[in-house]
């Protein structure tokens, strides 16, 4: 089939090449988007007389035929005819006749590929945002649920103090607060119409882009036909901000696979959400939260990809920006399949909450109260710090633990304890005495639910 | 000098750790924010009563006096003391005694630290935009200077269209605008207090977080203490859009390079911003432009190295994330290293603007304009596409112009040819017709430089 | 389907788990590497009597019959038989019954996998090589075609000194021989056998993995089976040899499009392996080698991905690590792809060696000679080089060239100048003079053609 | 200071572009190797008459007198002088006179610089290896210390068999051995001299390379000076083999710290090398391990850089490569900082040895021992894993241990139990028989060791 630019060409495109360069194999998944924008530049042109009426009116039609044929699988795409862009208007040439060849009226393919990504994007960019809001809820519910739990809070992996379980997983409602923040933020870069800019230098064509801005509701459209047509950086943002929910789901992952060791034990996973091994018939893996773990490499490297191909491009379109394509899908694709997959296993995991209390009472995990009630009693704190510190190391040698000893002991110490100090060793005491804003006693967490809950209802 | 945590420990710190752990040596840079920080503590602790209001006020005079022995140079930030918290409060209890080892109270280095980076952030965000905002400003006075110099726009690094040098230059305008919005976007999520979050639970103290909030000018305080103390999205957030801006830089260092060649000529760099060869006397080399292009690498992978960094740690602070800075510190370095300089060399860069304006005429440029004159005069785009295409062909086998042509030889390719087509040809007509919005016609430009003077001006 | 280790565990596996642990979809592409280790440990099962030889015999049928089912398109992946481990052992159970069941003893998925992964990883490493060796053959080809054609040498995309093109083209002949010299040593740590590691213990059963290795083709056994299992060492190693073989394409594609310029104009791509503009009729762009240089992020983006998949990951063998495989595939057909698009293209490329010979005599380009003729005059270099600039800023300013000056206006720079001075100017002299080992002289660059024949042609 | 590349200069070079392209703040560190490289180079120069003999000798004795300045700290850097070539040629100039002009003949810093990095990166790799190999003789005597040691070997973090703590500690040992074996491999792409390849052309000067080669013991020259001005390969492959490292040193890293939690409980830190918390006074962090892991990011990040800088570059020398300097200094200082603290840390690690065998027995770890037992009696693989499943969920449903099982339970599950099932259920009895090569048994655990101290005692 002869390419619709071959014009000016003597020799026919070499089998490999167009092996090699075309991205029909890829971009197809564009379709919608690609006729969804020819459809309002068609409009716009028979509105704009560039074409006349019947002309607008004919290959709209011929589009929705395409579309159809698309959606009932009988459209076939054809390497040869390199990308989506050209694979539909071949389609419909040959359904309408010339007619249609007055479809690439004042417009490239440098515009329009710009534009079908834009409006990709900002569905996925929606969908994700969706999904976001739903595990944000999900995991809203398990804080209800396990509201009053206690468990050691780590730093450095090693037991710190004593939080609420709920108290935990709020903080990962407020990272995935952070992450549709930041989506929102990009959408207002992505939502401008870039169509009308064609290859570089705008048209002679009377357009009129704020129409067509207009049908394919988009916030306003772009300033300068050049930045139009080599502009990837929403393609970047996006896959920045794609880096950081994986990264936090990533750390999500950690602490399932580290609370499902017989070590932590803190909880079990639904069988349903587990694998068995091939050979040792008592295993039990937590396959699903390490493979979020491990997809973290494949979104780190799609943001790199796209980074380093856009490193030194001079202005404007360069064939190296097709290669955006594949990193992209790719991340919209593990995002969601995460997210997704993170939402369903939630609700069936068993938190072993009697062994999450217990250790928040193991390992002198209260020993920043002592320390804090030393300060009450008009120590500086680092001189509370300090004796408290000697009475743990006192402990760990005497194999004891705080609450076993004696104020005689403690006295040797500092003078300063009296038997108020037993209240303080309890994990439950400690918790409840957080009361600082954003703190973990129980009072401050419910008030971070009501919060929460408004604003990730709020749509 | 004994370690102010040392409490529990019998065997004092080994020197090769000391030495491996230590962060003096680098985050002494933060001394500034972390006093700032201490003294807006210290004001909360005296206000609230968990120290007394003298304590309060020696421990400012402390950390005053402190700034003055840093400012001055007579301050010795010590290896041993680990960090430039520890650093800072050591001498403060040496200076006023006991009463130092009060400001701790109610604080963590966790919080801290995380305090001092999210001042930091601010005030280099802050920084960076108004080098921005410069450097918009100095290619604005370009596109102004050169507001109807044409050259040739490009495609695939091949001369597409003819554009105005005004227009292309504001194709940069147009990035680094983007640069500054997320800049400000990003600066949302760093603008709030996580101190009083303590090492991970809160505190039982009666802190007022939001006193220290205002003290310090941020706009709310952080809202669960275990993410707070583990978050550095906001610092991966500038990352990204650094990287961004300096994928943007290197476009444009790219084009500086292709346009100071003996090929290209497009323009001269001033010879204080060009350097020689130690061997060949006739060489004036880019490197400024090559040396901002390489740049790229380091801060791609500054950001790739805290993506890293994050991955799969669980809750809340772990050791690993030290290794924030030195990236951070070397990415706010290097953007306005590369801001500052581009700014100080365009100003003296010659353009060759006879030789731009020529290769704008060569090269059937205005090919497309042939294609949308028979458009014009009815024909479909796609068989004005091929007949200009086939044109194009047989001027390249007579090594003729578009201009060359007779009427008669171009009847051979469509009867829809008159006189006008003539003036079509010439890529100031070209770039006259192109009166889309965001495209080449002069109209448009100036039209746009009015906007971006607005914006970029208005701070 | 129930799965085959599916005794412990009391639900069935949820679908979107199915669907989001399943490799089948992509490792299906090593179904025969896993039925070539399958055969090899059938074999050594029997002759080791773990099973009976006609077992041993009736798995070797089975999987022959499967492998005939798989090329003759007939056998059918199963998402939910997770991977092409089960997906063949399935198949092999359901087609010869029970004895089926026994080709997984002494075996598990753990170095089952890492077997196929070698086994894939030592055959496309070969073929690349190949690759490589053909491309470097055709280079060598142009390089002899070219063999005394003059063209710039650049430094800073300056023009620096004349050299011979086939000079030029020899340094990617150098680049890629590295190549292949990594690529050999990647495969002695490549061609191990993991298989006899099981899940990560080693196996009870007496194997020997000596006759597997051998059957196979190995040059040894792995020597700890917990690092056997979780070892990818030889994937990130290949992953970074092919990063560095893109880099080197991506150079040599970054010199295609800028000598395709109309501005440097050295050479013309065949029609056969450009492309045209869907809307600029003239144009005729340099696709393949953009591609080629944008493919660049995307092996970069497959490295990164392994490198912080494997990041802090405990031993032994965890589900993370089934991300290498798409990253691997990917890397493997676009370093495949590019070496063949890229050798296919070369012969046909048409370089203009008389631009190229005029460019080199011009832009002072010969000023390092002057030099070196002034030292050999017996001035040091520091004040040859001097004087040499000088000249050349005169020439500069006087709009001439060197070869312009009379003897007279030469010796207002240095009395040492005589009539021999000018064949120095030539860049014909220039080249020839070069004859340092390595250097561009015609002599010299001929005997490195005769040995980097010998090292391509040896295979 | 005047620029010795001057000559051809009106303006004086921009403050700014001093401090933008100067390198000399941190390639001063190249100083020895600069000195050595010019000081082969003055010897060939006299040798071959190129310069006379006692003008070599002068400059010889000249840049002696400016190594012992240096050494002596009585040496200035300076700025202004761009870079450690010019700042120790400018320097020769001023002790010796004219003379040092001369050292620069036949030479460029193109191929100056390249050579100063080989020469570092040569030096550095075998002091890598050095370290390597101490670190792996310390895990070797570890592993002999606990050659019997019994512990969980686990996958996807769950116990899976019980295997040898000297096995799991080897195979840390045979990843540092793939480490050795990769830098050796590099090291021979690293060593041959660029010298002589000048600017880009070679020299028409009649040099000496062979000799220089000698005289700096490398074990060649490069072949093609265009392609030795612009390679960057050696630096790469270096940085790719040490983020293989540094991902070996995170899983070590990864495994300490969770060994030393509360929960795991598997060692504990020497005191020296553990920090505590400025708040917690009861803490005691594997602050040294986190780190490790965190700075991987940072050698990803550094390798990352270098393969960004690289991309697309054309030949033959580019300024950006001077960016490759501070990755490289910083992945070498980080790789040795982690080698030596593993090192230092490693011997005083307190094993929990009691607590290691303990959770070996238990977590149904022997499952696979009762699958292959009734294997060998018999039943196909898959059914005896099935079977074993099951026993393990009625274990699990009854709280029982596998060998707790009376010999009449288990016939309810299969009638081929007999007494002499019960050895097999101990964790020992299961070590011991994994005598497959590379297995986990005694017996192949010493062989290793055996094996290991041969090679890493080699040298």
């Amino acid at each position: 089939m002869k390419k619709l630019w071959s014009g000016r060409f003597k020799e026919k495109t070499s089998k490999i090449v167009e092996y090699f360069t075309g991205s029909i194999s890829f971009d197809h998944r564009l379709w919608k988007y690609d006729i969804k924008g020819s459809i309002a530049h068609a409009k716009m042109l028979g509105k704009q007389g560039i074409i006349t009426l019947e002309e607008s009116k004919k290959i709209i039609k011929g589009l929705e035929e395409i579309t159809n044929e698309i959606e009932t699988g009988r459209f076939v795409f054809r390497e040869e005819l390199e990308d989506i862009h050209m694979n539909i208007e071949s389609a419909l040439i040959k359904k309408i006749g010339d007619t249609g060849g007055k479809l690439h009226t004042a417009r490239s393919r440098n515009d329009q590929i710009a534009l079908d990504l834009r409006l990709f994007i900002r569905t996925e960019i929606k969908g994700i945002i969706v999904l976001v809001k739903k595990f944000q809820k999900t995991l809203l519910n398990i804080s209800i649920k396990h509201l009053d739990t206690l468990m050691p809070g780590y730093t450095h992996l090693q037991r710190a103090q004593p939080v609420l379980l709920s108290h935990h997983i709020l903080a990962y409602v407020e990272m995935l607060q952070r992450d549709v923040e930041r989506l929102k933020d990009a959408l207002k870069r992505v939502n401008l119409l870039p169509l009308g800019s064609c290859a570089v230098a705008g048209t002679s064509l009377p357009v009129d882009r704020a129409y067509v801005a207009k049908l394919l509701e988009f916030d306003g459209v772009s300033q300068n036909s050049i930045d139009a047509v080599s502009d990837r950086d929403f393609v970047i943002e996006f896959l920045s901000n794609a880096a950081i929910i994986i990264m936090h789901l990533s750390r999500l992952a950690e602490e399932l696979v580290l609370w499902s060791t017989e070590e932590f034990k803190f909880m079990e996973l639904p069988d349903a959400f587990a694998t068995g091994s091939s050979i040792m018939p008592q295993k039990k893996n937590p396959d699903v939260a390490e493979l979020v773990r491990g997809k973290t490499g494949r979104v780190y490297g799609s943001l790199l990809s796209l980074l380093t191909i856009m490193k030194g491009l001079p202005l404007s379109y360069n064939r190296d920006m097709q290669e955006d394509k594949i990193p992209l899908f790719d991340t919209v694709d593990t995002i969601k399949a995460c997210l997704t997959v993170m939402n369903e296993m939630f609700p069936g995991i068993k938190f072993n909450t009697k062994r999450m209390h217990e250790t928040a009472d193991e390992a002198y995990s209260t020993a920043t109260d002592v320390a804090e009630y030393l300060v009450k009693k008009g120590l500086s704190f680092r001189k509370a710090h300090e004796i408290t510190g000697k009475i743990v190391l006192y402990c760990v040698e005497g194999k004891k633990k705080l609450g076993d000893l004696t104020l005689k002991e403690l006295h040797n110490f500092s003078g300063l304890f009296s038997n108020d100090i037993y209240s303080c060793l309890k994990a439950e005491e400690s918790v409840k005495s957080r009361r600082s804003p954003g703190g973990t006693s129980l009072k401050e967490v419910t008030k971070q639910i009501i919060r929460l809950r408004k604003i990730v209802g709020g749509r």
